[in-house]
């Protein structure tokens, strides 16, 4: 079996090598000849896999290590019985861990005392209820909104989108639709913005163009500036609104879901799509080598000051959205002329999941809401 | 005995407790009425100890636990027979964590490696000599600049300012002063600057005035942003010049210094100064008790990567100068009517101190560079 697979695609070899020959390309120039005798193709998000690409070649299975599928004509796929997956949720430990750097730094920077707010998140796929869990689990009151879940799980805060503008904390994670019965585009504009409270904190990781870029920087001057702004994601990405970056708190270039095991995890999920496919068992002592390890393995602490302090300290130890903001910043600055965006996103430092270190505190209560915000509590 | 101590001075109870009554005290609004009966005044730099302050009080002995003596009447104290102490060198360690997070973000997020990179020191004092010693330690190339302490130490690389302003890597350590035989006001002035190769690195947290910062504007121009830069303090503290600002790397407002553990230090010394003072022994327990130890107490780290980013992790772990950069630009923002600059340093969020931590690693040679950088390694 002849397997193609982009090379910026973490463990190829390690995880398909002994399915056939494994053969690493430049994803972004691949062509139907290099396709042509191939049995499977693996991809990445910069490989349009069209029917000009792989009309008449053997490609049996697609697979695609990334959460989106617009680069994939799946029309195609499925009328030529090629089978197809992608990466569902692969990045969606990594976003919320960005969300919980961004909240961490709102503590350290301004005193936010978020645990005791309430917490609104939009939109329950995969990032979503993963924000969802871990706020439960540390005992914030939360509740979310999503239309097309409502419903679903009795366990589970559904409440109106008017509910969730009434929090002091709002998290966005729905994805950008113009279509079906509930659209976001502009689904936050100058009337649901309204509602804001003095104080909110905006933390949008989901695409932009959900909110009203205009109407949040009118409602942010209402306040007088009473407001708390995490943005990674913006309107008119690759451009962003520099009128926005210069009254938030955080602002980076689209790189939420960026996290070294994510990318693995991509990886790893089309590994086991293909055993599907195959009908081969999926070995699963390979996931310990496909995913990686953290550079800071264990941190041990002491535990003082208030809980939010606490958990900033552990979080920030392991990723502080502070760098990423500082870095685009500069980068505009220093370099006006280029596509700094992305740039940006295509020079990430890459960074650690939460989960890959264990958090060591002779306090239970301290281990508990560590677990609970994404590490591992060392006696686990 | 009675004691007055500033409210604001760490340890004040426990420490001196044990000589007298201690009474705590609001160190701005101190009057010479609540003084008058005092035989100890413990004071910290915001409080002016002047002739008016103490004439006529009872007052035998002053301590300031600051490195500092521009707030104390030294003539008047010694011609009235007062002993006085400060706490030179208290926060030395906290500035020099602040020169390797610095270069750990350069790291970071331009991949400078610094390392094997020529390091240059203005200045040979408490702070000069930390930060020289762990790059000697850490087997950087390193020569220092201290015309009034060259050839006092033959082991210590002294050379001239024409080989410090050819290194790579230039930090910044000398006092202000604008009289004797080696005046450091402007000292580094267009025709200096002129000599600074491109990609040069520069920490500047000794002293703003030090440096031009017209000619450092100038000069980063000509270089055509070719030039790394980190500084904390500025020419006309605390209005801080916005266009050298918008060019630096990190900006930080002159809180290099400010550690926990650093204002600790200083109750510290005060301490064993007024120990000696009364002939007592000192009593090196109490230093346990004195010196707090860290919010992150072991890291156990993995070491893939590079040195620099090995490091940079640990370090960024326990301080990252990130975070104070993203709050000054922040609130330079949000509020351009205040004092921005005083309220960033009165609201600082503390740190802790590299050596609070203990650095756990399977590779002696990390261990032995984070020992060098200023962390503790776990097995020592
Ligand atoms: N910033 C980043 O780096 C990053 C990383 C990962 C995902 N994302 C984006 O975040 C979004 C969510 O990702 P996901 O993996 O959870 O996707 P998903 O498809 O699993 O979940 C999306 C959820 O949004 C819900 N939804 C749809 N319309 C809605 C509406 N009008 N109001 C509220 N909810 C609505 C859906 O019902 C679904 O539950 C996507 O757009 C994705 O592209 C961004
Ligand atoms: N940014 C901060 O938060 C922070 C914290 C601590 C100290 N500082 C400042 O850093 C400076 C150094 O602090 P320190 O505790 O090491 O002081 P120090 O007095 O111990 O050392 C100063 C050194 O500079 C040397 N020096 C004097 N003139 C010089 C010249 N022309 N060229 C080169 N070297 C010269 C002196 O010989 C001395 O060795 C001080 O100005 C102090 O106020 C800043």
């Amino acid at each position: 079996m002849k397997i193609i697979a982009d090379e910026n695609m973490p463990n190829a070899q390690r995880l398909f090598s002994h399915f056939g020959d494994v053969e690493l390309v430049n994803g972004r120039s691949l062509t139907h000849e290099q396709v042509k005798s191939a049995d499977v193709l693996l991809v990445r998000s910069v490989t349009k896999v069209t029917r000009e690409l792989i009309e008449g070649s053997s490609v049996r299975f697609v697979g695609s290590a990334t959460i989106g599928v617009d680069h994939i004509d799946l029309a195609y796929l499925s009328e030529h019985n090629i089978a197809f997956s992608s990466a569902p949720g692969c990045n969606a430990d990594a976003v919320t861990d960005y969300v919980f750097s961004g909240l961490s730094h709102l503590y350290m920077t301004k005193g936010l005392r978020w645990l005791s707010k309430k917490i609104g998140i939009i939109g329950y796929g995969n990032v979503g209820k993963k924000v969802y869990e871990r706020f439960a689990q540390l005992g914030c009151q939360v509740c979310v909104y999503d239309p097309l879940k409502m419903g679903s799980d009795s366990t589970v805060n559904f409440v109106s989108l008017n509910d969730v503008l009434a929090c002091d904390v709002i998290s966005l994670h729905a994805p950008l639709s113009r279509s079906g019965a509930y659209p976001t585009e502009n689904m936050l504009a100058e009337r649901e913005l309204e509602a804001l409270k003095p104080g909110v904190a905006i933390i949008s990781a989901g695409r932009g163009g959900v909110i009203n870029e205009d109407a949040l920087i009118k409602k942010y001057q209402q306040l007088k500036g009473d407001m708390h702004l995490v943005l990674d994601v913006w309107h008119r990405e690759p451009v962003i609104n520099q009128q926005l970056v210069a009254i938030v708190d955080i602002a980076t270039p689209h790189i939420a879901g960026y996290s070294k095991q994510g990318r693995e995890k991509g990886s790893w999920m089309v590994y086991k799509a293909l055993c599907q496919y195959l009908k081969q068992d999926i070995c699963s002592e390979r996931k310990q080598d496909a995913i990686s390890s953290g550079a800071i393995s264990v941190i041990e602490i002491k535990g003082e000051g208030c809980r939010e302090e606490v958990l900033a300290r552990s979080v920030q130890a392991i990723y502080d959205v502070a760098r990423d903001d500082v870095r685009l910043r500069y980068k505009y600055r220093e370099d006006k002329e280029k596509n700094v965006f992305d740039w940006l996103r295509k020079h990430y430092v890459e960074r650690d999941e939460l989960h890959t270190c264990f958090i060591h505190s002779n306090q239970a209560d301290l281990s508990r809401l560590h677990d609970a915000i994404g590490f591992k509590s060392y006696n686990k």
